[in-house]
C-alpha cells in the first residue's frame, strides 16, 4: 500500500506543530503524493505565515479544531510534554475513523498522556523518526529528512492493524526504514542511544560555558580537536529535550547512573596512574564502533 | 621562509614513530618540497615496511641512532608517555644544530621529561598540530590532513628563535595556522577542548558495550540518533589516549570535576521535574555554537 497521484495514501493529512519535523514530513508527504492536501494548526501565527510562505502546507490556522475536523492522519509534533493536552483539546473534533500519529522521543509518557483522551473510533499509532538536525522551526524543514533512516512504531495491542500499516506506508514512502517495538523497549533504547549522549553534550559544552572568557574563546577556537561536536548536539531545541528529560525520566536516570560510575573508575583510574585500566577501556570501545560500521549506520 | 625546489627548508627530517600523524607529515614534506629527504624510525620493522611500500619515506630502518644521525630535524611522533626514553635514546646520536620537535597532546609533562636529555647545542621546539582522525597507523596517513587546522607551538624562554620560525614556516606550508602558547596554558585548553571530550566518549561508549547483547545490537542499529558521534571520537588509537591521560592528569581531573558538578546538577533536575533549569542550561549552551560558527570552525 504506497501513494500514488491517483490514489493518495491519505485525503487530509493535519500537523499539530509545524517545527522542523512536521514541517519535512508535510514536504515529504507532498512531495511523494502521499495525501490530497495538508494543513497545520500551532500556536504562533508567526509559525503557520513561515510555513505557508514557504509552500509547507496548503493551509493553516491557529484553530486547532478547524484544523483537525477533516483530518483523515492527524501527526502531533509538538514537543513531548504537550501531547497530552493536544489530544484533549482536539479528541472532541476528530472524525471518525480518523488515525492520530506522533513523532515524540518518549513513547510511554506520550502513549500515558494521550490515551485516555483517544475519543471511540479513533486509532493512536505513537511513532518516532530517528531523524533531525540542529535546527529548528518550519523553516529548517527538508523533504529528505526521513531518507534512510529508521522510524519506530510503537502500537498498542488493541491498535487496529490497518492503521498501523498505513502509517508505516507512509513512513516507508517518505524513505524511512520502518521497525515496530514496544514503547517501554523503545525508551530505554532511546535513553542509551539519544538523551544520554545528549545530556552529556549540554552538561559539557556548559561547563565550557563556565570557563573564564579568555579561556572560552580559545575553547571555541581550538573546538575541532573533539569539542566541537558536542556542540552541534547541544545546539538542539531546549524545549524538545527539556521535555524529553522530564518525560523519559526513570530510563535516563538509570542509564545516567551506570554512566557515571563508569566515568567515576576512568577518573580513579586516572588519579592512581593506572594505565592498564584505561587502555583496556578504550580498547573495548572499538568493537562497537566496528558494530556500527559493519551495520552500515557510520 | 618556505620551502622550494632549489632550497629546501631542512635537508634531512627524521620521525621517531611513523603512525597517523608521522606519515601524513612526511607525505606533506614530500609534497610541498620542505625536505631533501625524509627517513623514519620504529620498534616494529612491520610498520617501516608499511611506511616503505606505501611511499611515505624514503628510507626506514629500526635503528634509531642511525636514522637520527644525520637530520635536520626530527619529529618525535609518538605517544607522549614515550617521549622521555626516546630523547634519552637519540640524545647521543643528534648532530649540532639539529632541531627537535614533537607532536604530542600534552605539553608540560612531554617537555618535563624531554627537556633534561637535550644534548647541548640541539633545539627542543614542542609542538602540538590539533589535527587527527579516527584511525591510526602509517596507512592512514594522508598529506591533506593538517590544511586548514591549528598547530600550537609551546616553545620554552631559551628556545632559540630561528629554531621555532623554521618549525613553523614547516607547518604553515603544510597549510596549517601556526599559534605560540606557553605549554601549561595549552594543556588546560586542549583538557576541556579535547581530553574531556575523549574521556567522556570512551565512558559513554564502555557504558553501552555493558549493556545485554540484545540491547546493543539495537545500540548500534539506532546509534544515528546521537551516539554515533561519540564512537567515531572513541575508536580514536588506546595507547595514545592512555598516554594523553597520564600525562595531562591535573588538567584533566580539574575540568572532570567541574563536568561531574554540573551533570549532578542536571540529574537532580531531571529527577525533581524541573523543567525550567532543564530549559535554561539547554538555552544557554547555544551561544558557544554561534561563536564556533562565527569563527568558521563548525
Amino acid at each position: 500500500m504506497t501513494g500514488s497521484a491517483e490514489t493518495p495514501l491519505f485525503g487530509t493529512v493535519a500537523f499539530v506543530g509545524i517545527g522542523l519535523i512536521g514541517a519535512s514530513l508535510s514536504l515529504a508527504i507532498r512531495r511523494h503524493g502521499l495525501a490530497a492536501r495538508t494543513v497545520a494548526t500551532a500556536r504562533r501565527q508567526e509559525t503557520l505565515d513561515t510555513a505557508l510562505r514557504l509552500g509547507i502546507v496548503d493551509a493553516a490556522s491557529t484553530d486547532m479544531a478547524e484544523t483537525v475536523a477533516d483530518a483523515d492522519l492527524v501527526m502531533v509534533c509538538v514537543p513531548v510534554g504537550a501531547s497530552g493536552a493536544v489530544m484533549r483539546a482536539m479528541a472532541p473534533h476528530l472524525k471518525p475513523g480518523a488515525i492520530v500519529s506522533d513523532v515524540g522521543s518518549v513513547k510511554c509518557a506520550v502513549i500515558a498522556d494521550m490515551l485516555p483522551h483517544l475519543p471511540e473510533g479513533v486509532a493512536l499509532v505513537p511513532g518516532h523518526p530517528l531523524a533531525g538536525t540542529e535546527f529548528s522551526g518550519p523553516e529548517a524543514g527538508f523533504a529528505e529528512l526521513f531518507e534512510q533512516r529508521w522510524c519506530v512504531l510503537t502500537p498498542l495491542p488493541h491498535t487496529p492493524k490497518d492503521a498501523v500499516e498505513r502509517v508505516a506506508a507512509m513512513w516507508r514512502a517518505v524513505g524511512s526504514n520502518v521497525d515496530t517495538m514496544d514503547p517501554e523497549h523503545h525508551d530505554r533504547v532511546l535513553a542509551i542511544t539519544s538523551h544520554l549522549p545528549h545530556l552529556i553534550a549540554y552538561t559539557i559544552v556548559g561547563t565550557a560555558t563556565d570557563l573564564g572568557a579568555d579561556l572560552k574563546q580559545e575553547v571555541i577556537k581550538y573546538s575541532a580537536s573533539g569539542f566541537r561536536d558536542f556542540t552541534r548536539i547541544a545546539a538542539s531545541d531546549p524545549v524538545m529535550w527539556r521535555d524529553v528529560f522530564l518525560n523519559n525520566k526513570e530510563a535516563v536516570l538509570e542509564v545516567l547512573q551506570r554512566f557515571t560510575e563508569d566515568l567515576t573508575a576512568l577518573q580513579r583510574a586516572i588519579r592512581r596512574g593506572e594505565g592498564d585500566t584505561l587502555e583496556r577501556h578504550f580498547t573495548r570501545t572499538r568493537a562497537i564502533r566496528r558494530g556500527i560500521i559493519d551495520a552500515k549506520q557510520a
